[in-house]
C-alpha cells in the first residue's frame, strides 16, 4: 500500500511495546526520601514464587524502586526449585496478569488422575480402579499444570523488569529486624542486612517477610508455629521414565502392599523427551528432626540421629522403593544420565499463630507470606499456589493504604487488617486438609483390615477436597471486605463451586458475547489484576424500559462511580436480551459512558445467569474485589444501590473525604 | 518442603527459559566462508514483515548469523507501518510458532461485519442491513485481529534475537543485484549495499528480495509487473472517535448515497481508550501515476499532475467526506489530539511475471516476497498476511535444499521450484480478487439503476471470497509436494472450507483428546513449523485387531519413518474408539514409539472424521506438509503406504541416497 501522504503521533511509537499495567492513582503525598538514612516504604525479604510475585504485583500497581526494593540471600535466580504445580486458580491469576500463555502452552497440563490399588484377586501387584478428571470444579482452565519452579521465577522477573530497572538485589541477606517506632514513626521497621559491600542498616515503612520456611522475619517477630509433631519422610525424583506402566502421563495415586507413589507428569523438555515426577513413600512416620522443629523447639530427634537418618536415602533406595510399588510393571530412567533431580524430605504440617506485627499505633507494619507462613508436605501441590496467593492477597491491600486509597475507620486502616485473617483461615484449612489428606496417601489402602481407608473413601476425600486443591473452592470470612447477607431469594442454589455467587468467593469464568462487536469474550478478561474493583450488574428482563430497575439501578450507578477517585472502580454489565435487539441509544446513557466495552450478553453463549444462580427477571448487583472475590451482592433498586455504596464506602476512602491523608501515607 | 538430600542436573538451568524450535538436520558440510569475500548462503534484502518473517524461520530452522544476513534500509524498526489485520490463517501459522499469544489478547479481535446502506425509503442516510460473523469458514481463530504493524514486527524481531546475535543489520540498503556465476558458481548472486561504513560487496547462495512495491531485486532481475492501469484513491485515518454510530466496534461496510467508508475497529491503547481506522474513498477512479506505475513504464499522469492532486487531500477532507457518508450519525476526533495516523494512497492491482530468477545451471537463485512481488488494495486486509505467508512457504523449501534434504530429481531441486508455482497461483487470486472487491467496494450501491450492484450481490461476494480473505480456503496447484488424486470413495463431501480433506490445502484443526494423559488438545499443536513433515494416520474402528489394515499400517509406518532422516517425519495418530477401552500393549508398538504423546482420541470431543470427510471404518493416511498443507491422501493398507512412501520419497531425500551431495549445499 504506497501511501503518499502520511502523518502519525509521537506516541504511536509506544504502541510497539507490550501493554504495561495501569498504575493506581496516589492520594497521599508522593514518597521522597529525605535525610541521609537509606529508606523504602515497602522491604521484600527473600524473592522466592512469594517475594517475587509480589514485587512483581506492587510495581505493576505502581511502586517505583524508589519505594521498593526486594532483597534475595541468593547470588542468583533459583533454578533449583522443587514446586512445580500450578492450580487453575493460581493460573486465573496469572491470567489476569497477562503472564499465563508461556506456561499454559509450554508446561504439562494435568487433566486426568488415574487410581492404582492392590488387585482384587490378591494376587499381588496393582491394577487400575479408576480414571478421574484432575480438577472435578468449575474453573477457566479445567486442569493444572506442572513445570519447572525456575522457570515461573523467570517469567514473574522477566515481567518484573519492564517494570523496574532494579529488579531483585541478589546476594544481599537480612541478619536483623526490630520495630523501632522511637527512631522514627513513619519508618518504625529497621532492617540490617549484608550484602556483597557490607553490612548497612535500612529503614522501611513495611516489611514483608517471604524469606522461608526458616524465616527470621518470623522468629524477629516472636511468632510461634503451631503444628504437628510427626512426619512422613518421603523421596522425590524427576526423570525421563522408561515404563510399560499405561498411566505414566496421568497424575497417580498408587497404593500397593508394597507402599505408596504419586506420579506427577510433567513438562517436554529440550530433547523431545517428556519429564516425570515421582513422589515415593520411603519411611514410615518419623519424629520431627528437621531444622524448623529444632528451631522451634518443638521436641524430637537429636540432630545426630536425623542425620543418620537422612543419609539412607539416595537414588538408588527411592528407584528400588518405587519398582516395588509399581509391580508388575516395570519403571526405571530411560538412560544413565536421565534423571534430572532427586531429593528425600520430612516435613509435618505447621502454621504461623500470626502472619502480621502491628506497631503500638495498630499500623501493620511487618508480614510474613509463603512458606514463612506455613509449611506442608508436596503431595495436594498446594505450596508455590498458596504462598503466591498470600501476596496476591497482601499486594492491592497494601498498595491501598499506601496510596491512601483505603478508608480510616476509627483512625485505622482496616482493610490492612483482613490481609490476616483472610490468609490465616486459608493456611488452617490447608494445613488440616494436607494432614488428612497426606496421611491417607501415606497410609495403606484396599488391604483389608489394616489401617487404610477404602479406595471409595479415599476417592471421596479427594473429590471433596478438589474444591481446595484446586484453589477455587476457598472462601474468605466476614470482614469489611466481605459482607456475607445475601438479600432473600436474590440468589438459587448452593452450588458454589459450579459459580453460584457467595461473597468470599472468586467470581467464576463465564463466556459472554460483547455487545459493541460480537467479541466471545471471557468474563474475567474484564477482572484483570489492576488493583480496581468492579461493579457488575446483571440487568433483568425489563432493561429496555425506561422506568424499570434495571434502567434505573444502571443511571444511578453513574453516582456511585464519582462518588470515588477516578477509575478506581469499573462498570460491567451483562443482560438477558437477545442480541442486536437494540442499540446504544436505547439503554441508559451510564451503560456506554462506563462500559461500552464490557457490556455484555450473558445468555447467548453461556447462561451465566444460571451459573451464577440469578434469575433473569430479577438480575443482581455484584461487587467484586481487586483479588476476584465477591465482596458484596445487592439486588436492582434503590437498596441494592445503597448496599453496594455502603460496602464500597467501607473498602475506598470517596472523594472529599480527607480524613487521614496527612501523613506521608495517608494511613500510618 | 524443606529438603535434606537433593540433586540436579546442569542442563536443568536452561530449562527456565522459553522453549528454543529443534533445527533441521543438515546433511551437507557445514557452511564455512572461504577466502576473504564476505559470502552468505542467504541475503534477505528488507526487514518488513515478509522479511522479518523469513529471517525468523530461517533462524529456527538452524540457519546461523554466518550462514545469514538481513539488511534492511531504515535505521530502526519500522513503527510506522500501516498494515494492520491479521487473518485467521496467519493466526494459526503465528501460533505454530509460539508467536500468537501476545497478538491473541492484546489485538482487537474482529468477530463481525455490519453492512450499511442507503435507507430504503430514500430518506437520505444509511441503516444498518445486517450483522454477519466477520469469518464465515471453518478455523481455529474464527475472527481477524487488527494490530499496530509495529507491533507485530517487534514481536517478530524479540522472537528473532532468541536465535541471531545480530538481528537485523540496519542503515543497509542495496544498491546493485546481478548473477555472475563467472565469478563464484557457488555464490553467484553478487550484491553491492550501502551502509553506516561505506559500500561493500557481498556474494550470496541466495538472495532474497523482501524490498517492498519499488524493489530493487526485482527491476535488477527484470520482472515485469503485470497490472490494471486503473487506480482508486483513498485516505485511511486513525483516531480515538467520537460517534452515535452504533457500529463503530465492528467492521463495517458502508455504501452511501454520498460515497463509501469502511470501519476497521483496532486495539486499545495506553489510555484505555479504542482506535478505530476509517478508510475513506475520496476520489473517483483515477489514472495511475504512482511511482510504480511510471518505474515499470505503465503509461499514466505526469509526475506533477499527480503532485497536484496528492496535495488536496488532507485529514480535515477526509473526516470530512466520512462525515458525509455517516449521516445521519456524526462522527469526529474525540479530542484534538485524538488522531493517531492519517494518510492518502492510491493504487490498483499488480503482480510480477516472476517470483525466482535460476541460474544456468537451473537452480533457484534469486527470489522475491510480499509487496515486490504483488501490490494491491487494502480493503480485503490481504497485504501483510500475504507477504508473510509469502516468506512462510519459502522458508522450508530453502532450507531444506541448503540442508541436502530435499531430492535431486534430473540433477535439480524441483520441491524449491514449487515456491514459484505456489505462490504465483495465490499472487494471481489475490489480485483478481481484490480487483473485483475493491471496484465493488468503491462503487454505489444500492442505488438503482447506477453502475452499482445491489446489497445481496456485494453479500454474496463477500462470503464466497471469506475462504480467500480468511487465508483459510487457498489451495495450492499440483505439484511434487501436491498429490492431487484421492483414492475412490477416500474422502466424502466437498465442503473443504468446513474441513474435507483435500490435497492442497491446509488441515483444518480440530479437538482432540490424548490417550497419553486425557488432555484436551488442539491437533494443529502437534504440526508446529519447524521444517519435519507429519503423517497423519487416522485408524479404522478395526485398530485393535493385529491383522487388520489399521494395525498392520501403523506397524508398517516404522520402515516409512526410517527410511528418512531421523526425526523429519513425524507420527500423529487418530482412533475413533471409546477412550480408556484399550492400554498401549494392545497397539502396534509403532505407536508408542513413535506417538507416544501424540495419539488421539478423534472422536470423543469433536468428529474428526466427520470433519475430515473420513468414514471410522475405513481411515485414511494423510501426509501434511511441514506448512501445514495437505500434501497426498492414502489408503490404509499396502496400496497407500506404497502411495504415501512414493510421495515422501519426491519430497525428501531417503536414508542411503547419496545423489547431489557432493556440493556445500547439496543442490547447487
Amino acid at each position: 500500500m504506497p501511501v503518499f501522504t502520511e502523518y502519525s503521533t509521537s506516541s504511536r511509537d509506544l504502541r510497539v511495546l507490550p501493554s504495561f499495567a495501569s498504575p493506581l492513582p496516589r492520594l497521599t503525598p508522593s514518597f521522597e526520601p529525605v535525610g541521609s538514612e537509606e529508606k523504602y516504604e515497602v522491604l521484600i525479604a527473600g524473592a522466592g514464587p512469594a517475594g517475587l510475585f509480589l514485587q512483581v504485583l506492587l510495581a505493576r500497581y505502581g511502586l517505583s524502586d524508589k519505594s521498593l526494593l526486594c532483597i534475595d540471600s541468593k547470588p542468583t535466580a533459583l533454578k533449583s526449585g522443587q514446586a512445580d504445580g500450578l492450580q487453575p486458580r493460581t493460573l486465573e491469576v496469572l491470567k489476569s496478569l497477562g503472564l499465563a500463555d508461556e506456561i499454559l502452552t509450554e508446561g504439562c497440563q494435568m487433566w486426568e488422575v488415574a487410581f492404582w490399588n492392590p488387585t482384587q484377586d490378591k494376587s499381588g501387584g496393582i491394577e487400575r480402579t479408576s480414571i478421574v478428571p484432575d480438577v472435578a470444579v468449575a474453573a477457566r482452565f479445567p486442569h493444572e499444570v506442572t513445570i519447572h519452579q525456575g522457570r515461573i521465577e523467570r517469567i514473574l522477573e522477566d515481567d518484573l523488569r519492564r517494570y523496574s530497572a532494579r529488579g531483585v538485589q541478589r546476594s544481599t541477606r537480612l541478619t536483623k529486624v526490630e520495630l523501632d517506632e522511637a527512631g522514627d514513626a513513619e519508618f518504625p521497621v529497621l532492617v540490617e542486612m549484608e550484602g556483597p559491600s557490607g553490612s548497612r542498616t535500612v529503614r522501611t515503612k513495611h516489611l514483608v517477610g517471604a524469606d522461608g520456611a526458616h524465616s527470621l522475619v518470623r522468629r524477629s517477630m516472636d511468632f510461634k508455629l503451631e503444628g504437628e509433631t510427626s512426619d512422613f519422610i518421603w523421596g522425590v525424583v524427576d526423570f525421563v521414565a522408561d515404563t510399560d506402566f499405561p498411566d505414566i502421563r496421568r497424575r497417580c495415586a498408587i497404593h500397593s502392599d508394597n507402599g505408596s507413589v504419586m506420579v506427577i507428569p510433567r513438562e517436554r523438555i529440550a530433547t523431545g523427551e517428556y519429564l516425570t515426577r515421582l513422589y515415593v513413600h520411603v519411611q514410615e512416620e518419623v519424629k520431627p528432626d528437621n531444622d524448623i522443629a529444632s528451631e522451634e523447639g518443638i521436641k524430637g530427634a537429636s540432630k545426630a540421629e536425623a542425620k543418620a537418618r537422612r543419609e539412607k536415602i539416595t537414588m538408588e533406595s527411592i528407584f528400588a522403593q518405587a519398582q516395588e510399588v509399581f509391580k508388575p510393571y516395570y519403571i526405571k530412567p530411560r538412560r544413565a544420565d536421565a534423571v534430572d533431580w532427586w531429593a528425600a524430605y520430612q516435613i509435618g504440617q505447621r502454621v504461623s499463630e500470626n502472619f502480621v506485627k502491628q506497631d503500638s499505633k495498630g499500623v501493620n507494619r511487618v508480614f510474613i507470606v509463603g512458606d514463612a507462613c506455613h509449611t506442608h508436605s508436596p503431595k495436594a501441590g498446594q505450596g508455590m499456589n498458596v504462598s503466591m496467593m498470600d501476596s496476591y492477597n497482601l499486594s492491592w491491600k497494601l498498595m491501598h493504604s499506601l496510596n491512601g486509597l483505603s478508608p480510616i475507620t476509627n483512625s485505622r486502616d482496616t482493610i490492612l487488617d483482613t490481609f490476616e485473617t483472610e490468609r490465616l483461615t486459608i493456611a488452617k484449612e490447608l494445613i488440616a486438609f494436607d494432614k488428612e489428606f497426606s496421611a491417607m496417601f501415606s497410609g495403606k489402602i484396599g488391604a483389608e483390615g489394616t489401617e487404610g481407608l477404602t479406595h471409595d473413601q479415599f476417592l471421596e476425600v479427594f473429590s471433596t477436597g478438589n474444591g481446595f486443591t484446586s484453589g477455587c473452592g476457598i472462601e474468605y470470612p466476614e470482614t469489611s471486605l466481605v459482607e456475607k447477607t445475601i438479600p432473600q431469594g436474590l440468589v438459587t442454589g448452593s452450588d458454589y463451586l459450579s459459580g453460584v455467587l457467595k461473597p468470599g468467593r472468586r467470581l467464576l469464568n463465564v463466556t459472554v458475547k460483547r455487545h459493541a462487536d460480537g467479541y466471545r469474550r471471557d468474563l474475567q478478561d474484564d477482572f484483570p489484576s489492576t488493583g480496581r474493583y468492579r461493579l457488575l450488574i446483571l440487568t433483568s428482563t425489563d432493561l429496555l424500559t425506561q422506568s424499570s430497575l434495571s434502567y434505573t439501578s444502571l443511571t444511578h450507578t453513574s453516582s456511585i462511580l464519582e462518588a470515588f477517585p477516578p477509575g478506581l472502580i469499573e462498570l460491567v454489565v451483562l443482560h438477558p436480551l437477545p442480541s442486536n435487539t437494540f442499540v446504544w441509544k436505547d439503554l441508559p446513557a451510564a451503560v456506554r459512558t462506563y462500559a461500552e466495552m464490557s457490556f455484555y450478553n450473558g445468555t447467548e453463549l453461556q447462561d451465566a445467569y444460571s451459573v451464577y444462580g440469578l434469575a433473569k427477571e430479577k438480575g443482581a448487583m455484584v461487587v467484586v474485589r481487586p483479588d476476584g472475590y465477591v465482596g458484596c451482592l445487592g439486588e436492582l433498586g434503590e437498596e441494592g444501590l445503597a448496599k453496594v455504596e455502603g460496602y464500597l464506602k467501607g473498602c475506598l476512602r470517596a472523594v472529599g473525604d480527607e480524613k487521614g491523608n496527612g501523613t506521608s501515607n495517608g494511613h500510618s
